[in-house]
């Protein structure tokens, strides 16, 4: 009987489509779902002709497999991860690999790792970015876990990834335990800030300036070219083009105005707050649907919060633009921070070259830029900030300027600009050689006795509060 | 042999202000301490002629006790808690009450609530705020765990607490589990709000306005009054007025600018992720924080990062000091927003009004405007935000306008206002009938199929992106 080459475990459209993208690229399938009716309508439906075959149950699923095994799960996160763990563990033998390409905590993964490596089974954690399209055509694909397991499975990850301009696979092993979970969900966090950084473009040109969808669909667009191009940037502008197949109206006249998550984002700031990393704009954007999701009570405040009166501004296209360009160049800079922080807390093995280079193509976060964020990580090994590579001089010398100039014009028209305030915030702050938090240090001494270091002597000091 | 009203163990510094601000109330103290040198230190120093006597270990310290006892622990919050638990349980019985004054996380607290009941014994989690003057001459005392326990003990909190100016003394009952702990970490994550704001007018004043630390000092005693009038803006003019005993330089001048903490804002920003509440001027303070430890790489990217050019300002005193009353009235806004959030929860039995009451007098946030935040909450039981509050209409009316100058100025002088500017974002959000997250949801569903609502009909919609 003829064995399959990989089992696709969770049948979501996900899970099709990587399914689809595997049977496509010459390996042989085998896919279980736990419901069969999406089995069978999958089987008859996008599968159909292809090198797939169906399994009925967990037992057929991993008997249908060459040996060693390889098994990739495409379920929801969480509990139901380990569910089908405890379901395929017993019909699985040692030098078998199950990789999660689900969202999972990384934390989640580390524990599944050590947990499956006493059974002596390889346990991979696969990030997968590209959404639906990119599951079919190529996602940018980053797994961790042992690496021996990777060894094993990057011919089939590089097959099915998304591929740079010079041919390279947009995957890459990310390092040990949850490393690959990790580094998808900074993707996803860096992916909150720009797509909160756009909405606040958007908002700015809306409220701010009275533009309308179509007009800003060309300036959107106008945007996404040469080193500023994006994936994000893309869809904004086409996003901004369609309307409503209902009423007609511009598309995002009828959306709810609430924006939704699943948790990435917030594991994010979660993690960037543990390691004391300041991910302001990443924050700040998950802060933002937050607010958002509280529309109700925005419907009560808005007739009572009284603000500036309207007074609509001409735009200055190109230096939006360029606020954007710095604010966007920040969140990344902030993910990044984020991962070296991890490395150097965890030593998995991160190498911020290679993770910049997997998503070169196939994620979200896609964009022109990433080119030079390889440069700068690969030329400069130990760049401690992203903000502070050569190759961002330029951007960052007219970009800066930019920004102060819309922030301070959304702030005087009463336009929330969160995350490209923090963004702002970030990089003065970051320039910074003094900050006021000496006063900080003082006050918590005066009420608190915590003590202060100085600048002019080592040693934890006291202040003269006493004599008061 | 005479036994003692109450024991308090742990002999840091609060820990010896509360057993003298007990004694010195007519309350019977015995003190323990893990090492005896800081027992005997104290009871020949600040104890001596104080009704308090000194325990050499947990089981004459037990002994010492009027039954059912009463044990108040000040010792560091986390795992020495538990560990002076599992000493001192064998020598209490059932009846027997423990308090633990320290800043313990609000979930262990209610862990050890649990756990104790299993033993017949009453847990209270006291959140005590005031530092080493109020423990000693009247902190604000915030405690949660069972109510019965509560009631017995509220006779000794209500004598050691401070006392608003009517008379009742700034302590209550919070609510169940880890209310009171809960409370007092919001409390302090509004004391790192209220902190940094007041950092970033210094800062303003200094870099933006070259500004004086003396003359900043009058500037803050000036904003100081009616009810503007804080603990923070009384104690910011006199650390600015200090010099430092070594240099006689100013004493702001020669503290390192790098923040420390002992983690309760943190916890903060977290919690307030995890309920999917905004406080994102709490968080901005924390990060700022973080940036500021950052102080390495602070002085690297000094020299490297272009910023505006200096351009001193005159400073608007009086619209300064409306941009902090603005800003500072949005921390506690958020922090009560938190609360509001967590009693939806996990319905403790939160009373805002109560909260706000024993906040008063005695603690770090304490401020003239809490008693217009006490009314707000007594008017108005269910206020869904403290910036809807009718009394807050007048200062609001003018505050927004010049926190938004005050931003605008900061913005483009270069100088970082990471929590000023959330502040305003947050206001700006909530006034907000439509905010942009139309455009995320729509790329959400975009790339991630994740759908979308509608504002014209209920049910769960997708886009007409396939067309393309």
């Amino acid at each position: 009987m003829h064995k399959s080459d990989i089992a696709l475990i969770g049948l979501a459209v996900m899970g099709q489509n990587l399914a689809l993208n595997m049977a496509g690229k010459g390996l042989s399938v085998t896919v279980y779902n736990r419901t069969w009716e999406k089995t069978e309508a999958f089987m008859t439906g996008p599968a159909k002709g292809a090198s797939i075959i169906a399994a009925m149950d967990i037992k057929a699923c991993a008997a249908s497999l060459k040996t060693p095994r390889i098994i990739f799960l495409m379920v929801k996160a969480g509990g139901a991860v380990d569910a089908l763990l405890d379901e395929i563990l017993p019909h699985l033998e040692p030098g078998d690999i199950v990789m999660d390409g689900g969202n999972s905590h990384y934390e989640d993964t580390a524990a599944r790792v050590l947990r499956l490596r006493d059974a002596g089974i390889s346990f991979l954690g696969v990030g997968v970015s590209g959404g639906e399209k990119g599951a079919l055509l190529g996602p940018s694909i980053m797994p961790g876990g042992p690496r021996e397991a990777w060894e094993r499975v990057a011919p089939i990850l590089g097959a099915i990834a998304a591929r740079t301009r010079d041919g390279r696979p947009c995957t890459g092993y990310m390092g040990r335990d949850g490393a690959g979970h990790f580094v998808k969900m900074v993707h996803n966090g860096i992916e909150y800030a720009v797509m909160q950084i756009l909405a606040e473009a958007h908002d700015l040109l809306l409220r701010g300036h009275g533009m309308e969808a179509s007009a800003q669909a060309d300036l959107f667009d106008e945007w996404n070219s040469g080193k500023c191009a994006s994936y994000l940037l893309e869809i904004t502008a086409d996003v901004l083009r369609r309307r409503d197949a209902i009423s007609d109206a511009p598309i995002l006249d009828v959306i709810l105005d609430a924006a939704g998550s699943k948790g990435t984002g917030l594991w994010t700031s979660r993690s960037a707050l543990t390691l004391g990393v300041p991910a302001t704009t990443i924050t700040a954007a998950v802060e933002a649907r937050m607010l958002s999701g509280m529309r109700k009570e925005r419907q009560l405040a808005a007739p009572l919060l009284p603000g500036p009166r309207a007074n609509p501004l001409p735009v200055d296209r190109e230096r939006l633009g360029r606020a954007l360009f710095q604010a966007t160049l920040t969140a990344y800079a902030q993910g990044f921070a984020l991962m070296g922080a991890a490395e150097k807390a965890w030593e998995w093995g991160l190498d911020m070259a290679e993770i910049a280079r997997v998503w070169q193509e196939g994620c979200i976060v896609r964009a022109a830029f990433l080119d030079d964020i390889v440069h700068a990580f690969t030329s400069q090994r130990t760049l401690e900030n992203l903000l502070l590579a050569p190759v961002f001089d330029a951007p960052l010398a007219s970009g800066h300027g930019a920004l102060r100039q819309t922030v301070a014009l959304a702030v005087e028209h009463g336009v929330p600009v969160p995350a490209l305030s923090a963004a702002l915030a970030y990089y003065d702050g970051l320039r910074s050689a003094r900050l006021p938090a000496s006063l900080i240090q003082a006050q918590r001494d005066y009420f608190g006795a915590h003590g202060f270091e100085r600048l002019d002597m080592p040693g934890t000091f006291h202040g003269p509060w006493e004599e008061e």
